[in-house]
């Protein structure tokens, strides 16, 4: 029998994302869980470390998005052919997450002040020097992330996008278009199309 | 030939120290150069997106340090026998890096009152949540990790704690017989301890 997937997070793309879109990649079923801040307090013992997304494979609760996208990725035939090619992948992943992380930290501040400080930084000084080189590592890899072809790195950036912009305010790969381009590519892949148009609308 | 490897950090362990270890741990020669803050300026622009560690091998530049310690715990025999292996170790290594940020984060703070604000909250809130759970999965790993065998991610946390336990002011094993052990464990291959007897010891 086929493993069970059950895919456990908020009402919301955020993290969970890039999990769906490779299970939808894969073709591979899984139960869309997703819990309001109230249940979320009752659920937030029983989750490892107490964080979602959680995947549960036949009831075995696994955490942390970008282990379980990389294992996904492995299973779904979006890993690298090798241990280099694997490298260039985890490589371009972390530089998204350092992103990730730059773009969300403004969102931490209780301080109105601050957060809007922290905004600024980030829109004026750590992307414009962070994304003109993600964008030419796209450049020099013919249109993806890593090794000159499509890989789960892929996948997980653009799922990433949509809480990205979101939370900046902006689509950060307008003005650069190799970025964009890789945009269109994965949206354009006919399984993950079919997600976005039967996932939920009513969220972040 | 052998590779040449070249690693460029801080005079400092930090992040580096997991790659340090792992080096060490597989016997392999490698340059460790450790550059002031007045170099690294000069150098920032020729880092792959402007940060270290990077690792060189035969000249290849190669950034993010946990993606460089995945790779290199493969090439010295410390990775999982599969891929749902390599997933549990993915998973307590991001947990581990999880618990750096948790712990770093008030250094990022030029508020000193908010800086003691969120560094009591580190101690007082996340650290009693999440340390007592990463003791025991060491527990349940039969004193390691992840599958109740050495892996890299056994010695990426105690390359760490240098850094950690200095950010925070103590050391945060003390209370987790577990965590303790493994620590131990860690620093008592032979290989690891010839690297901390042999390391620069004017640093972090």
């Amino acid at each position: 029998m086929a493993p069970k997937y059950k895919l456990t997070y908020f009402p919301v793309t955020g993290l969970a994302e890039p999990i769906r879109f490779l299970l939808s990649y894969g073709k591979i079923e899984f139960e869309d869980e997703r819990c309001d801040k109230d249940k979320w307090q009752s659920l937030k013992e029983s989750m490892p470390f107490g964080q979602v997304p959680v995947l549960e494979i036949d009831g075995k609760k696994l955490c942390q998005s970008t282990a379980i996208c990389r294992y996904l990725g492995k299973q779904v035939g979006l890993s690298g052919a090798n241990d280099w090619e694997n490298l260039q992948i985890d490589m371009a992943v972390d530089t998204v997450s350092d992103i990730r992380m730059k773009i969300a930290s403004p969102a931490y501040e209780t301080d109105e002040a601050l957060k809007e400080k922290k905004k600024a930084a980030v829109i004026n000084e750590s992307l414009p020097f962070l994304l003109p080189r993600l964008d030419k590592l796209v450049k020099e890899n013919g249109g993806y992330l890593a090794n000159g072809k499509l890989s789960w790195a892929d996948l997980y950036f653009v799922a990433l996008l949509d809480a990205l912009n979101l939370m900046i305010g902006f689509d950060i790969t307008k003005d650069y278009s190799n970025l964009s381009a890789l945009k269109n590519t994965v949206l354009e892949i006919p399984a993950i199309k079919e997600w976005i148009a039967k996932r939920p609308k009513n969220e972040l």
